[in-house]
């Protein structure tokens, strides 16, 4: 890309973020010249392209600031100076979509399962039974890799999805996004090619953005990610790592056959690269079990393997678990140790009990509720979308991916559904580079039984018959 | 530095922190050459270097290797293509100096504080009450920030000790270490300058190596960093951050003045850069309180402090707090998602009772058993310890940084402590680059009584006269 480009598009993401405060006042030309270091017509051409979109306004003689009424300063403190201070957030679209104050009461946008589904009370129940027998054991640092009876229980677990890791193969971490973050901290620098599905979980293309790497979406099909555009590519740019979600995938709900499993595996054994395979729902199936692990088949160890029990048991637990061999496995461990000298020791013992004896008898049980959620989705969106939208039919997982009339202007719709508080995922935020989309992705939720399309079906409706389109 | 001496650094410190396993086939120089990318030339002189100093033998066409017997393959994989994986670990003294496994009984690496003087039992109790109440805040994922609740007790604490900030100023981290983390991979990228004191804590220096740095380390007196130092320095490395533990500093015990401290700020805000203000221990004061903070000074932003609460009530918890101010904290918030998507609300709801309600009471109690064990501590170096054998003397803190005769070879000491269960933190894991040093930090603990220089006079004692030196 032209190097005026990237800087107006890291620019329009933190504007677009907000992590921009309204009406900041941005570097000057020559001093955000010196910082970067770029010539002065590089900036003055970024600027340029950010006004020709109304995304900053420029006044001859006075810079350029993001356009809004009041400049706030927070309370008597002149913080001018932090706007030179440059950062390495290349994009920050998991802060602003996911934090917690965006609270609606019809919140469709974060894949979590509902609280009266999980396990909570029963988990608390085992804290207070096993903090009473050992209660030295929060006093001390753990070990870096996790509790080793916790990781015991997950190799059990792993081992009967066919996943044959050891305790000694898996490193706790604090959900899965810390297992990718990890994995990209680690092994992805600048430059460094990232392939991934388009469109992907917008978390995982923070992450990976945020090293620098030159990240690579490839078009999806109905089986998933295709393979004979990744493998051209591969060619001409090598891989250094292909992170996929392939069991019911996030955001689309596919899943990704066996065939081209192998087929994907082949590709990292003879690029000598990583393939990061992100399993967050393959427990949730609704009708048949999904196809085994690309881990499963992996020989050489090119494959880490990050399982999440955040999702299924306990979110405010953040805890998930990555399997991975060798030399791969040990860089992950001393990784984990500079960013946080391990996870806490109180929430993996409070899983410890449930995991190891009702897991299974837990997720039986959630795989009935949501799929009569999803079967209750389903219905309402037969019943109450235009026909101009459509939508794949999820065989697992939290999400429907939903395809509207391109004529809607999404972050319109956002801004109204968000005022009756109703809250989705706009499909842009899966794809790196703030490529357009006109996808939203809503979560199963009980929800769904009226408010969501009472509301939702409103605003299409209103949306593309306000645009002379029939609803 | 010249490039083939960086390279042979990085793969010195992989060798010395055994993250390339023993007998470890290295990359030819021609694969090294092209994965880098560096002229073979160089590649040829880092292992050139690396045979003299006989930490790879390398044989005429069959390349270098890791010096040691046998070599071992996990299970029946063969991994051998991982050794070309390029990884971003620069450093990993973390991982190898502090790792769980390593647990020997008289332990005096690790500073923490044994766990019978930690409120262990109450947290738990406290917990217990705390769940019934509200399990369902489990099933969810907290805000990034972290818990309100918990951020106004922190707050609260902050403010009796002087530092102003509100509860939405603060943002709770996985202990320290996560702090430290965050501002790293927000603000500091490769060539970044970045001040420390020497020496300083190890795990922040893995931190800032990991982003690719260029740490410079500050000496010190008996008043912490050198001010006069840093200030030349600054004028032709200008820094990007300048990270400090001023009050009973890791591992010296030494604190900075107030006049050094407003000094450090000022220097901060001519060259707009950050401090980064450490504090672990500050309440463990052992005669009077120390001075006010960096941040207490600060009006404009310009430093993030990190306050461990991990250390002095439960690390088995991992939870610190930071503050910082204006779009410096909004900017860590959003790396904070990025990594981890907030910390386990269990962990941060366990400390709140406590943290609200008892810890001033715990932290008078905790000084007068620490002031004692300290007291021991100096009584049985002051007895045992060899006349060449100096240290100081803090006055707060967990370390006592003690100087041996430079005749004294610490990797052998450390074998033989280590065969004899004592562990002690060597000095030079406390400098970037792998300075030498004949220091080492021991942790006051109770077991000082006698058990350490029982026997840890027997070894240096028995290593001082096998160099013909009177103990």
């Amino acid at each position: 890309m032209i190097f005026y480009l990237q800087i107006a598009k890291t620019l329009v993401d933190r504007i677009q973020s907000g992590l921009l405060p309204q009406g900041t006042k941005l570097p000057s030309v020559r001093h955000l010249s010196t910082l970067l270091p770029v010539s002065p017509v590089t900036v003055s051409k970024a600027y340029a392209e950010l006004e020709s979109n109304n995304l900053v306004t420029c006044t001859q003689g006075k810079g350029c600031r993001e356009p809004s009424e009041a400049v706030t300063r927070e309370g008597a403190l002149d913080l001018s100076w932090q706007m030179s201070l440059i950062d390495y957030l290349t994009r920050a679209q998991l802060w602003r979509n996911f934090n917690h104050s965006r609270q609606v009461p019809y919140s469709f946008h974060i894949a979590a399962i509902q609280p009266g589904l999980l396990p909570t009370r029963e988990i608390i129940a085992d804290t207070r039974r096993l903090t009473s027998e050992n209660p030295d054991a929060m006093a001390v640092y753990g070990a870096f890799k996790g509790d080793l009876e916790l990781r015991e229980v997950f190799a059990a677990h792993l081992n009967e999805r066919g996943i044959r890791s050891g305790a000694e193969q898996l490193l706790v971490t604090r959900g899965a996004q810390q297992g990718i973050d990890l994995v990209a901290r680690t092994f992805v620098g600048a430059g460094d090619v990232v392939y991934m599905e388009a469109p992907t979980y917008t978390g995982a293309i923070d992450v990976f953005t945020s090293r620098g790497a030159k990240v690579i979406m490839i078009p999806m099909d109905e089986q998933g990610m295709k393979l004979d555009i990744l493998t051209r590519l591969c060619d001409t740019h090598p891989p250094k790592l292909i992170y996929t979600i392939p069991t019911f995938h996030n955001p689309t709900g596919v899943t990704l056959p066996t065939v081209r499993r192998t087929k994907l595996l082949d590709l990292a054994q003879s690029y000598h690269c990583l393939i990061v395979e992100d399993d967050p729902f393959s427990e949730l199936y609704y009708k048949t079990k999904p196809p085994i692990s690309i881990k499963d088949h992996d020989q050489s160890g090119h494959v880490v393997y990050i399982k999440s029990f955040s999702k299924t048991v306990a979110p405010g637990c953040r805890i998930a678990c990555v399997a991975a061999t060798g030399s791969v496995l040990d860089r992950l461990v001393a990784a984990k140790s500079t960013t946080d000298l391990g996870s806490p020791l109180l929430t993996q013992r409070a899983l410890l009990p449930f995991i190891s004896h009702r897991l299974d008898h837990h997720l039986d049980r959630l795989r009935d509720q949501m799929r009569d959620r999803l079967a209750l989705a389903l219905h309402t969106l037969r019943r109450n979308a235009p026909p101009e939208v459509s939508w794949y039919t999820p065989e697992g997982g939290l999400n429907i991916w939903i395809k509207l009339p391109s004529i809607v202007d999404i972050a319109e719709l956002e801004r109204l559904a968000d005022r009756e508080g109703i809250s989705f995922l706009p499909g842009a935020v899966c794809y790196a580079g703030g490529m357009d989309s006109n996808h939203i992705s809503l979560i199963i939720r009980s929800s769904w039984s009226g408010n969501l399309f009472y509301k939702g079906y409103l605003y299409w409706g209103l949306k593309i018959q306000a645009q002379g389109i029939p609803s």
